[in-house]
């Protein structure tokens, strides 16, 4: 009876280049990016996966490298990788793929990260019209816990997650994509709002062969040039899952993905030590290098029996997710709320991104009354585990967001204080009083 | 030395209507509406509250008194209470008024709640487009247990709160209101997009005569002419708090509300005995009579000290919360998640209400798989204590919101199923196996 | 349709002697103690309660209540309450009654309690070779969270429950225990221990008529004669349940009883805002009068279904109990150890009552280095949510146990200090790290 | 800036012996045992141990390696290792050694466990009298999750521990335990209680040369009989630390751990990928190879101003513990209770081991019902999260402790069943009830 050690079916060796790796990587979803590895059911494998910059950035002291970085090669992902049942039949199109999550963290020797926030010309972020400069933090790794010589004063478990998997999506699926992006693309500014034109960032990145990387398709073949004028960019997450950035997909989560293309061909990168949610700065999470370890399963026609199109195709689908009871738990919460008014006094009709700005924005002004810069706190929030709720979206006008801030991962309290009588002495000395 | 049982200092006689009460409600938020109460700092009170609608809804089987109710009425609040500090001076503007919940709960002999979805013609909801007509179910409470004859199969501990709490604005404040919602009622149209147009929902509620409650002015008198035609509508939360349906003010929370008037003139009302995020449903939360124990704290010039402005004015601020240990748990979840295109396939930029939209579409598909109809799962999904987050506010295209469902409040398992082998023995039976 | 408020089965006037009451209290076990209550399966119903010592105790400033407290009287309990099904037929021996707490909390205008120490001579306690004297601390209640005038700078929220419930003994049960305790009163010295001397309480309280209430059974008569000589104290927590003093039996716990006589006879009392494992000064709990709002449900036959008689006879049981989700987390814990070595320095063998000793003896301590006595730690640490455990029973001859204090209920930080640099800037000033 | 990735100080080669590795272990407790690595305070470094039997126990179907087993050669520990501070300065007797666990697993292409009962007359459990023969599951993990083919339909998270971590103790100390635990060996029979006889195993294992390792000591010189005579066993948990068996003692924990000699001379093994409270039977945590990732730090002279001496010397201290955030967190619990009466009926006076026996007892029985034998249960609750309390230690005669199982680790509901009706259709079918 052998010890079923995972499997180590996408190897990454950090001294080499995301498409010098032994199995190429990818940046883009298409259907005929090839699968460079195969897993059953039932077995537990592992993935290696490069940061999603594939390396751009160092673990230095200044943020040239994120305002000159090349945005057209994000995320380098690990796979494709195709998944069979116990008889060898691949995962088909209208299948559930279930991916569970038993463990995953830093690569051994890279115990370190990167939160950034983009130019506001180069990939900007949720607050680049406040924030308009590019900004970097370091983060290492004790174990579980980061700390950043950048942040002083605050350290926090991760609660570790790949910011992107996902399927491969069908040709059908991606005309779908390229369709609707490019549509917005070209018509969005008709009907801009104020917010969205603060913050004057592109409304979607259409397949461009720029920094495209296909995996084993070699560059310059004439394949190669079809697929990458096709295939989508991983920025969004979409029907197939892919950037979904939900914080709390840590260890015993499950993913129950739909499959569009046969052997279901799961891709996966993006690692975040930690990120909150809303990853506010774009590069918001701490974005690092590292493993996942997985098992698989599949539930035949499970599209159709678990999941509803929600649009004019089949296709129209997203997700499910399963979290599980291991993750840090933290009892007191300080939180910020927002509703649907901007910066200017304008108000807008039960708009959530606006009244999530709001909070956001008054959680790092108040945070920075206690030594910090707002920079720095941009970075915290976008970072440390903080909860972005979605508390009201009735109450016409106003949505109200919120924004919890654990207050366990300061080193000092950063609640309001309404008692400012230091700590005395604890003793009743009057003998009758207890006696 | 005397045990501090909470002083009553706002009674409801449940046989009455809201404005036959002793220290009778009001439904608007001005300067000028008289404080009922008086409270000293340290001091815990108790303050009861009738339902939102002050009674006009009815525990049976029927949806007509939703489908025709006057929303021109709600929410009948209790207060304005006055704060003062130990030697009686006022809160005053500028100051922040420390509010915590001591303790609160349904009023005795009124252990019932309702949750409804309007008429999409009076009143809508978030998803009217979907659910156009009013329904309703009744709630039954076990202690801190909920369930519902007309939901059967589940039954949940309430993550008790109010759902209005708020602070009088100013005269100046309550000028930028109105001000900014009717230049919305006014020219939202034009800049309409998709899914607010099928919303057809007013975008704002200005101030009306019709329907008005105002404490202890008496109708009729031009002190309640002039402050009928100014007074806000308390459906939105806003600067001063108000509606801001946060579902975890519960049980050892504590609020930081801005002060805009000497005494700070507190009201709250709008008891729920447990909501989902976003109260989708609008009628949303278990809407009940109930209580309050409250304590307050004053922090004098709070407001510069904590508060920053996110506005043209030093009065565009929010509250800040604090959440306290004390709530149900749950260990696992299952995840829905949506994306900003809409249910007609168009795409969206960074929309977090339409892609809270879709996830919440996504459950109620999902969870009318297990026997019910999808308006049980839509006025479920309305109260039960499910998280709304905010997941990815920056990759554009989309936005990414999730919609987390405790499992536990079912009485089945509703995860899908992976593994339909059925629990057979356990017994390992070959001795050598275990020994 | 009705909405279900709790109907009043026991109803207390505090201004009343227990003997008093319009449904009279009893203190004793006994299966001839008449019902003076029926319920039904299903229904929710409320049952008042004084507390333990019945008014006994004062809220003052003095010890000397409790030093000359007469404990021949204690626990007062209400009920017995015969529980039916819904076609009227009662519970019989055999079955188990289930007993869900949907509810509880002090009485309203009742809002304190007390913990204390017993004098050595009267009473004692865990450990009253270190803590001879009488001592006494009140509480106050603000809401859910208890403060005490006697142990400032302590702040926590109950986890409230009832010490005492448990069904009526049959006549065969009562033989059992009093034959057993009778056993060891009389021959426990013969195999003493050296922390059994050092207790120097009684080993056991048999049935004794002095102080014995039995309800509707007056005094005097040959009835009570018979019965007050035979019916067990209820100081120990036996087969029927009883005393146990499970902490964490608050809101959405079910209890499954054992069922001995007809009708159940469910008897309950004793009940605690707050209580630590272990309970550890005896009177050690934050003993109030309260209220219970409980549901019952019948498994027939259950006895036999899920307990095992753990000795000679089928009624060797004990009850099993089920925690729900509803109660105070906190995320950090400091924990004290202790081994089997008393403090003599000898060695017991795996010993967990004397590992537990040094535990709590150790947390006393520690804790008196921040401005507190060792009484009033010895009186937080009977009372306040620690935990209790046996962390190792087998590493001859050490038995280790641990007792974890939540450091959120100090209002300073108790944690040994590893970093005495003061909180300084948090702000990285050179531009280029951040930039 | 380079990242701290953690150093491997103390490296295990699984296919080489205890005695073979490049820095040899020991099994035994003595001041003169040299320290075979040297860190700093602030470092996180990482150090790899062995099964605390050294491989003797096998992946297989057959106990036999169990039964047989030489337990004279337990536990074998890495260290010690050397703490000094960042100016060289070692740690001092006096001071208090603070280890943290950043990180913790099993070590890589050894993902599997075991947990076992020994017989009676070689080794023995807490239940050895009811389980008299040697007995063995294996566990394989899937990441943070364990399963075992042995114990079918069960699975959970691991809240992985080292079971022992402790402190070089010095020659005083090392006296102090031979001759307390040599006097209990002695004399142990003279004061026996019935329980201590049935369990029928050895009192204390005294320091015995036979087995011993003594890391760079070679065997055979006199410097190694010298110390083979003297050093203790690691068998129980003492005023060093040692064998704590703490099960929450996992990621994010730290350990105050008093220094006795210079360097403080750290050692740790006997990893646990979980374990119940109390290890019941003996053998009882799933025990595997693994390592730790720690960070140290110093208290100066911590010793006087954190720990108090709780016995006849200043060296009768107990470390202190902190418990972080990070762990597997669940919010249903069936518990199970136990009052020192014993199996033969028998009343014992405050017995917490005798009532937590029963507990366990009751727990495996009742667990038996759901299609296990008691064999399996018993090794379940040895190493499953389950909590053991001490619940009342003052009511006496009875002790009365309980034995809380997470509900979530069964793939079957193992509660009592109160209702019997099947799920049926939720759907509420007429119109009027909802509309």
């Amino acid at each position: 009876m052998a010890p079923p050690t995972p499997r180590l079916v996408v190897p990454i060796d950090l001294k080499k280049k995301p498409w010098e790796q032994e199995l190429p990587l990818h940046n883009r979803w298409h259907p005929e990016i090839p699968a460079v590895a195969h897993v059953k059911i039932g077995e537990v494998f592992r993935v290696e996966m490069v940061d999603w910059t594939g390396g751009m950035i160092k673990d230095d002291d200044s943020a040239t490298d994120i305002r000159t970085i090349d945005l057209s090669c994000v995320h380098y992902l690990s796979g494709p990788i195709r998944v069979v049942d116990k008889e060898g039949v691949p995962a088909k199109p209208g299948d559930l793929l279930v991916v569970e999550i038993c463990n995953l963290g830093p690569l051994p020797g890279d115990e370190w990260g990167f939160t950034a926030s983009f130019d506001r010309e180069n990939g900007g972020g949720f607050l680049t019209d406040h924030f308009p400069s590019a900004t970097k933090a370091i983060w290492y790794f004790e174990g579980i816990y980061a700390y950043s010589p950048h942040i002083p004063g605050v350290r926090f478990p991760g609660l570790t997650h790949p910011g992107v998997i996902g399927t491969a999506p069908s040709m059908e699926l991606l005309n779908i994509w390229n369709e609707r992006e490019r549509e917005l693309q070209e018509n969005g500014h008709k009907n801009l709002k104020l917010c969205e034109i603060l913050h004057s960032r592109p409304f979607a990145s259409l397949p461009s062969a720029k920094g495209c990387q296909l995996g084993k398709i070699q560059k310059g073949t004439p394949a190669w040039e079809k697929i990458a004028e096709e295939a989508a960019r991983t920025i969004p997450g979409r029907e197939n899952g892919g950037n979904c950035d939900i914080k709390n997909l840590s260890r015993g989560s499950k993913i129950y993905l739909p499959v569009f293309v046969e052997g279901a061909n799961l891709s996966t990168g993006d690692m975040h030590f930690s990120q909150g949610d809303g990853e506010i700065s774009f590069c918001g999470a701490i974005e690092m290098s590292g493993f996942l370890e997985l098992k698989c399963d599949i539930i035949r026609n499970g599209m159709k029996e678990y999941l509803t199109p929600m649009g004019p195709t089949p296709l129209h689908v997203n997700p499910i997710f399963e979290i599980g009871p291991v993750e840090p738990r933290f009892s007191e919460w300080l939180v910020f709320e927002g509703i649907s008014v901007d910066e200017s006094g304008r108000q807008h009709f039960l708009d959530a991104t606006v009244a999530y700005k709001r909070a956001v924005l008054n959680a790092i002004d108040y945070l920075s009354k206690f030594g910090y810069s707002k920079e720095q706190m941009y970075l915290l929030l976008s970072c440390c585990p903080c909860e972005g709720r979605i508390s009201g979206i009735v109450d016409s006008p106003n949505a109200c967001a919120t924004l919890a801030i654990p207050t366990a991962i300061f080193d000092q309290d950063i609640r309001p204080k309404t008692d400012k009588v230091p700590v005395g002495p604890r003793l009743v000395r009057t003998p009758d009083v207890l006696r």
